[in-house]
């Protein structure tokens, strides 16, 4: 089942830039594991800004919860999700 | 070049049933040929709505406007473009 | 698999009376089968208001789509959807 | 009389560790003490947010005030109210 | 039990002069008997606009329902209502 | 000469609690110091929140400017301000 | 007693031509006996707009809203005001 | 050349009062000295909030960005500009 | 002196096509006209849309409005309106 | 391939002054560095404010992320992005 998953990254400006560097490393790991599995299918940057448009593939409203709320950059971001489902014009199977 | 495209289609109570009928129809026809063109990339209804979430992957911006203006749906809807691009996180190469 | 809907109805001013009864005469008919079906598990309205608030449950986003789109006021109604899981402090085993 | 209450929560991001979760413990036992006693009588999540959907059944407004000035994470939420009542095409006896 | 309640009057410009005059007087009307029925208990002009401030005195939610969606121009009117309660620094009894 | 006053109360996290408490008792007195010589004529609770919706009955402009700049609470407030006049369909001589 | 009014005129554009010359004739010869009385102090279009900004000078509220509310173009305008007062650096008599 | 300038004033609140004094005597000082210049045509203070309504007459956009950009108060306040001009009704030789 | 003009235009449903055609022949001439002159600067399409984004080189204010409310598609228009100057990092005489 | 961008500075309060000066030295060198290169094409201040109007011209959605994202005031600024193609009126070669 597939979600469309915008987020806004808002640092604050007096974090440590070691902290910073760590939670974005942890961040990065996190986004390259669950795109592995599959739940994370698509990951775009938004041209100039620190934002993101992402597809999420889960099971269910509860397994979007927990990958969401699990993001090291999650008490940072300003999010918002729509879910999606295969509209009638598409040509595409996966497009589901 | 990806775009992220979101439509939302307004039309008008007062249409005919048959002029509504006939631009859906090329509308339809319209998005599954430049599907198979690979410029329409994905396309998603947007659940609980008369909406859809899009990708378009095109030379540049002015082929973009021509792809979008000459929807027959266009003058109906209300449309927002985000210029994408690729994630450092993203493992897919596709997702350039 | 549970989403708040959000529905505000907004009939146009020139539609004939006898077409605006049979529309929320077969959307009253509508909406009490789904009641019946356990699909729509809430509804209430907002007080001082033409709009509701209501509980959903279904298998999937597209079954979401199936049920709102089919609404015979779906037309004449801004609707705003959010997915809805368990909170970790519920008491109540069906807020799942 | 039931109220729909949507309430977002925004911690400072200089609140010491241990002093939320001090706070969040209090806020999960009031939560659930007042849905024990029906007060709160339903609790969710919104998928992909730190915020949750509730509806609230109380005597009044003042009693309503009352219970939402006393949550301890009260100061760090946005908070919006929306009183309810019977929806005419409701089949349900408590949806009052 | 009190509630603010603020109405924006949009009459559609093609309605027919007597017809709105007819919906004006009956609303005059109704909003006269609710006030000596001590239901409307306050009722201001906006200065500069054709809006209005009240306030309603009710038992709960559904009567503000039932007298708000009885109002001759309800259905030409942007509505917003907020519950009331005693403010902690009031001296005023009725306040409440 | 009547104002409608709203206003939203957002003391700063990291103000101390005495500094609090004595600003807000500063501001009680004084509440209730021009409810008393009626300049302040209402004052509610919006319920569910830390806000107030407010009648002020001011010779002028100048006069509401004064009495609102003075508020112990002002620096930490979003304050909205509507001119109120008599209503052509209000039965109350004091709504003027 | 000084007011900001701005005001944005949304004349439908179905409207015969003729009717809209006889409200803008008739709008222009009262706008100009307003200023001639030294009620509306001050009138500006806004540059690349169908909008103004105006200073009114009246009694009080119930003055303004007479004066607006008689505006032949009030049906067909959106209309923001707020109430204006002698500011502590100004060395103007008449920005009292 | 006509511009209306609207000023709402931030002071943090963790700014020493000392400073908070210094700047907005360098800000009257200022505010006063360009109005004997004629640059600052009007300052109405908005009443029952920390902010202006002003009217800047200014030979061109950058003799404007140059008054602005160096009032004491700049980094603290959300400012809105829009360039006015002579309106057709206006029988005022100076609203030009 | 330069403005930035941002136009969405807003063509009513029910134009007769033969009437539209003329109304952008007409837009397009005065366009080109105003571009020869060098009053009209610059004339982008906003991708995606039925909008623009220009640059207009005006002697002032009222030259500004007398080009904008000249336009054959102003009715039709939402136009907002920035004034520019030179910027302190430009490298180019004409961003004046 | 032309984009507009919007840029706006919001240094915060307390960041130390030689701090802010070296990061507004290294934007303008950057600025002008990129101006010098043609990809910067146009730099305007928007009068009355801390922010500017942009025109750059990139190969692609990539590089306009690079560009911006390596700006020395990233980090303080919110910015906003709209592809732009030829005009059909547009007489100017390069406003492609």
């Amino acid at each position: 089942m597939l979600f469309k998953v915008e987020m806004k990254v808002n640092i604050p400006h007096d974090m440590p830039a070691e902290v910073a560097a760590d939670i974005k490393a942890r961040e990065k790991a996190y986004a390259q594991d669950l795109q592995k599995q599959g739940k994370w299918r698509h990951l775009w940057r938004v041209a100039g800004s620190y934002a993101n448009v992402s597809i999420f593939d889960v099971e269910d409203n509860a397994e979007l919860q927990d990958l969401i709320s699990n993001l090291p950059l999650f008490p940072y971001m300003d999010i918002t999700v729509a879910p999606l489902c295969r509209h009638p014009s598409s040509i595409h199977e996966d497009d589901r």
